[in-house]
C-alpha cells in the first residue's frame, strides 16, 4: 500500500460528503461566497473544570499546502458519485482560507469557539472533518494530562502509552499533547526525535527473561548504561529484584548513575513502602522508586493517599487512550455565510435540546480578568465587532440561565482567537513545546483553584455578550417562522422548540 | 514540522527502552541470539466471546525496509543515553526477523499467541512498540465492528467515526478495521482511495444552512447529484425536512435515485416512525431511513426492540474510539531465547495474579474442528514441535481449572500461525479488504451461536498441550527455586507464588 500512490497526500482525509456538498457549491456557482465556521465542543471532558487545547501544530501542518495530489484527482474521476466538471476545477484547486485560533496550550471551555475558519465555503466546509479529527483528540489528551499533572504535584511524570494508542499518530500526537498538559518525557523515540521532547526508558521483563536472573540482567545493564533504572518485578520484586538491584548498585559504585528501580505489576501501595526500606536500609536513600501499572488521576490519588512511597510516575492506557472518555465530541458549525447579494447572513442550527442549538454569528471569545488580582472572572463570547475592552464595565450573564449574572469594573479583556493563517499561508510563528507547556502552566495559574480542582469543580462562566444573544434569539424566532409556516398539522409530540 | 526531516522514517517509532536493552545486548554481544517472541492479549474486549484479529497490512508495511535514516541516527547521535558503537551498528542494520501471524480477519481468542516473532533479539524486540500499537488498536476495531453487525443483521452498515477517531491514523486503519469486522463503507474518502472501501456520504447541516431553507439545499444537491439522502433535522424533521424532501423528490422524478432520508438527533424510535408514515404517504415505500447519533450495539439493539423504522445505520464516535473500552491491552513477551551454547531455552514472566504469568516456549495455536460438523471445538496451543493432526484423539484441558477437560475424535486441527515475513521480506501475498472481510465472515460461521452473541456468551476453550502446560509447570518450578533460594527474610505478604 505504501508504494501504492507515491504522492499520496491528505486531503482527502475527509468525510465524502465534504465533497458532494462542494460539488454542489461549485456547480451552483456558490462555491466562492464567503463563509465562517467556528469549532467548539458542548461539554468539558473528565468533568473538568477546564480544557488544555492542543493541535494546533498538526493543523497548521496540515493546511499548508493543501491540494490534490495526481492520484487523488484520479480516484475521484474513477468515482461515479464525483462530477468532471468539479474534479477539473479541484485539479487546480489550493486552500486559501484564514484560520484563527488560541495558542496552543491555551486554557479553554465548553460553548465558545476555538478554532475559526473564514473563507470560501468551498475552504471552510473540506478541512472540517480533520480539524475535527485532530483537535477532538489532541485537546482530549491535553486535557487528560493536565488532570493527572495536577494530583502529582511537582514529581517527575512520564508517558509510556504507545503500545496501547489507538494507532501511530495517537501515539506521536498524544504524547506531544501530554507534554503540553504537563507531562516530563516520553517513552515515544521518535516524539523525542520531532518535538524535542525529553525520552525516557532503560529495560523491560524481557531484558531480565533473556538473561534468566535479575542481578545477570542488571549488571549487564549497568556495564552498558551511566543511567540506570532496574525493572524489579520479573520474579520477585522484594525477594529478588530489589536486593540483586543493591547489588549491582553497589559493586558499580560512581560507575553508574543508580537512580532507582521500577515497579510494573503487583499491589503498588505495599510493594513501594517495602521497596524503600529495602533501598533506605542498602544506604541508596537518594534512589528513586518508579511506578508504572494502568496508572491515572484517580489511581495515584489513592497511592498516595495510602502513602505509597513513589517518587516518579509512568502513565500509559489511561492517558494515551483517555479512558475513561475517549472522544471530546467537538462539532464545526457555519455561523455566518456571504448571501446572493454579497452580504453576510448569520445562521443556525436548531435543535429540540437547547444546548445543541448553535449560536450564529462571527466571535470572538475574550477572557475576562479583574486587575485587582489578574483571575479570570469568565469569558465573553461576543460578536466580531464588539469590544469589551473598551467598556467601562461588563455585563455578564449566563447564556442559559439569564437571571444568574454579574457586572464586571476594572477588568482586562483579552482575545483569545488570533490569526494563525492568512489565505491558506502560516503566519504564525509556532512556539517549540517547551514553550507550549509553559504558557500552558502560566495560563493556568489566572484560574481560581475552585475550576482547577479534579473533582466537582465549579462551573466557569462562558457567556455570551447582549448583541450575541439578541442575536441568536433572532435566529430562533425567524426559524420558528419558517417552521410554523410549513407546518400542515399540529399533532407533533417532539421536535417543537 | 513536516519538512524537518525528509528522510524520517518509523523506526524511531517504539519505546526508548527497547533501544538501550538494544545497546546492552549489543555491548554484551548477544544481540544476534535468537529468540521468539509472541503476542497474546489475556483478555476478550467488550466481554464479547471472541475477538477479531486486524492489523497485519500495516504491521507489513511496517517492518518491510525497516531501517535507520541519516536523520534517525543524527538524533541517536545527540541523545547521551546512546553508545557511539551502538549508533554505528544502528547505521547499517536493516529488520531481518521472520513473522508469523492468522490470516488478517481471523476469529483469535485471549491468551493464545496471535502473533509471533523470531529472530535475532534485536530485531524481535525493536519492532514490539510498533506491534502492539498497530494490533491493539485494530483488533479491538474489527472486533467492535462486528458486535454491531451482529446486531444490525442484514442492513447497511456505514462507518462515520473520522472527526472523532483519536488522530488520523486511527481514523484511517479504524475504518479498514471496521470494514473487515463487517461494515459495508466509511466517510472517509482517503480510506476509500487506499484499501478500495465504498465511500458514503451526502450532504450535512451545513448545506441547509447555508441556503437558509430544506427546500432550496435538497433542490440545489438534487440538481447537482444522481444519489440523494437528504438530511431532514437541521430545522424540524417532521415539519420542515421531511416534507421538503418529499416535494424535491416528487419534483425531480426520474432525474435522480431518491435513496432516502438521514436523521441525525432526536428521538430515533419517534422520529423515525413518523418520518416512514409522511415517506410511504408521499408514495416513497422504498425510500430509506438513515440515521446516525452516537450509535452503537446497544443503542442499535433498544432502537430496534422499540420498532424503530431506521434501514442504514450511520455508526461514528462508540465505533472508532472503541468508546466502552479503548484499549485492548495486548502484551508481547519472550517465551524463547538462544543460550551461551546455542541451545534455544524457554524463559517466563511471573506474576503474583496467575492470568498474568506468561506462558513459555515457541507455540502453534490449532484450532480444533469436529469433522461431523465442522464446528470450532476449542483451541490448542502446543508447543512449535508438536503436530495434533497426527493424534487420533485430543486431550483438551482448561489451562487454570484443569479438572474441566474432554477428548475429542474426529477432528481437524488447523494452524492459526501462518509465515508472513522471512529474514525481513514480506512473502505473503496480501489479500484486498473485501477478501479480509470475507474470510473473517466465513471463519465465524465455524464458530457456535453460543460464543458468538454479544452478551453473556459462552467462554470458548482455548487450552494448552500437555506439553506446553507441563512446561509452563517446569519453569514456574525453576523460577520458585530461584526466588526461594535469594529470599532472606519471610515475613512478606504479598509477591509470593
Amino acid at each position: 500500500m505504501k508504494t501504492q500512490f507515491p504522492d499520496d497526500g491528505l486531503v482527502l482525509h475527509t468525510d465524502a460528503y465534504q465533497l458532494t456538498m462542494m460539488q454542489t457549491y461549485f456547480q451552483e456557482g456558490i462555491h466562492e461566497r464567503q463563509a465562517v465556521f467556528e469549532l467548539y465542543f458542548r461539554d468539558l471532558p473528565f468533568k473538568n473544570g477546564y480544557a488544555i487545547f492542543a493541535g494546533l501544530e498538526h493543523v497548521l501542518e496540515f493546511v499548508e499546502d493543501l491540494h490534490f495530489s495526481k492520484s487523488d484527482i484520479e480516484y475521484m474521476r474513477s468515482e461515479p458519485m464525483f462530477a468532471d466538471d468539479f474534479v477539473d476545477y479541484l485539479e487546480q484547486w489550493h486552500f486559501k482560507a484564514t484560520i484563527r485560533a488560541p495558542h496552543e496550550g491555551e486554557v479553554v471551555f465548553n460553548n465558545e469557539p476555538i478554532l475559526q475558519v473564514e473563507g470560501s465555503i468551498f475552504d471552510a466546509q473540506i478541512i472540517e472533518t480533520p480539524l475535527l479529527n485532530i483537535i477532538n483528540y489532541q485537546t482530549l489528551i491535553a486535557t487528560k494530562a493536565s488532570r493527572i499533572r495536577s494530583v502529582v504535584g511537582n514529581q517527575p511524570l512520564l508517558e509510556f502509552g504507545t503500545r496501547r494508542a489507538q494507532e501511530m499518530d495517537a501515539a506521536l500526537w498524544g504524547t506531544r499533547a501530554a507534554f503540553i498538559g504537563g507531562f516530563d518525557a516520553t517513552s515515544n523515540v521518535r516524539a523525542g526525535k520531532l518535538f524535542g521532547i525529553p525520552i525516557s526508558g532503560t529495560h523491560a521483563h524481557s531484558l531480565v527473561q533473556i538473561y534468566r536472573n535479575d542481578y545477570e540482567a542488571f549488571k549487564a545493564y549497568a556495564e552498558t548504561h551511566r543511567d540506570c533504572v532496574f525493572l524489579v518485578d520479573t520474579y520477585d520484586t522484594l525477594a529478588s529484584g530489589v536486593p540483586s538491584a543493591i547489588r549491582v548498585a553497589k559493586e558499580m559504585g560512581d560507575k553508574i548513575n543508580f537512580l532507582g528501580v521500577r515497579i510494573d505489576s503487583g499491589d503498588m501501595a505495599y510493594l513501594s513502602k517495602g521497596v524503600r526500606k529495602l533501598l533506605d536500609e542498602a544506604g541508596f536513600e537518594d534512589a528513586k522508586i518508579y511506578a508504572s501499572n494502568d496508572l491515572d488521576e484517580e489511581t495515584i490519588t489513592s497511592l498516595k493517599l495510602q502513602g505509597a512511597k513513589i517518587d516518579v510516575w509512568g502513565v500509559g492506557t489511561k492517558l494515551i487512550t483517555a479512558f475513561d472518555q475517549p472522544a471530546l465530541g467537538a462539532v464545526y458549525k457555519v455561523v455566518s455565510v456571504e448571501d446572493e447579494n454579497g452580504q453576510m447572513v448569520d445562521t443556525i442550527k436548531i435543535s429540540g435540546s437547547a444546548v445543541k442549538i448553535s449560536t450564529p454569528g462571527k466571535k470572538q471569545v475574550w477572557r475576562i480578568t479583574r486587575n485587582t488580582d489578574s483571575k479570570s472572572q469568565g469569558d465573553y463570547v461576543a460578536l466580531w465587532d464588539e469590544n469589551p475592552q473598551k467598556e467601562e464595565q461588563l455585563y455578564m450573564f449566563h447564556p442559559q440561565y439569564t437571571y444568574l449574572n454579574k457586572t464586571i469594573t476594572d477588568f482586562t479583556a483579552r482575545p483569545i482567537l488570533e490569526t494563525m493563517v492568512v489565505d491558506g499561508k502560516v503566519v504564525y510563528d509556532l512556539p517549540d513545546v517547551q514553550a507550549v507547556q509553559a504558557y500552558s502552566a502560566q495560563r493556568l495559574e489566572h484560574l481560581w483553584s475552585e475550576y482547577r480542582r479534579g473533582l466537582n469543580p465549579q462551573e466557569y462562566p462562558v457567556d455570551l455578550s447582549k448583541e450575541a444573544w439578541d442575536n441568536k434569539m433572532k435566529l430562533i424566532n425567524d426559524v420558528r417562522d419558517y417552521v410554523s409556516n410549513l407546518k400542515k398539522d399540529d399533532d407533533q409530540k417532539h421536535g417543537q422548540f
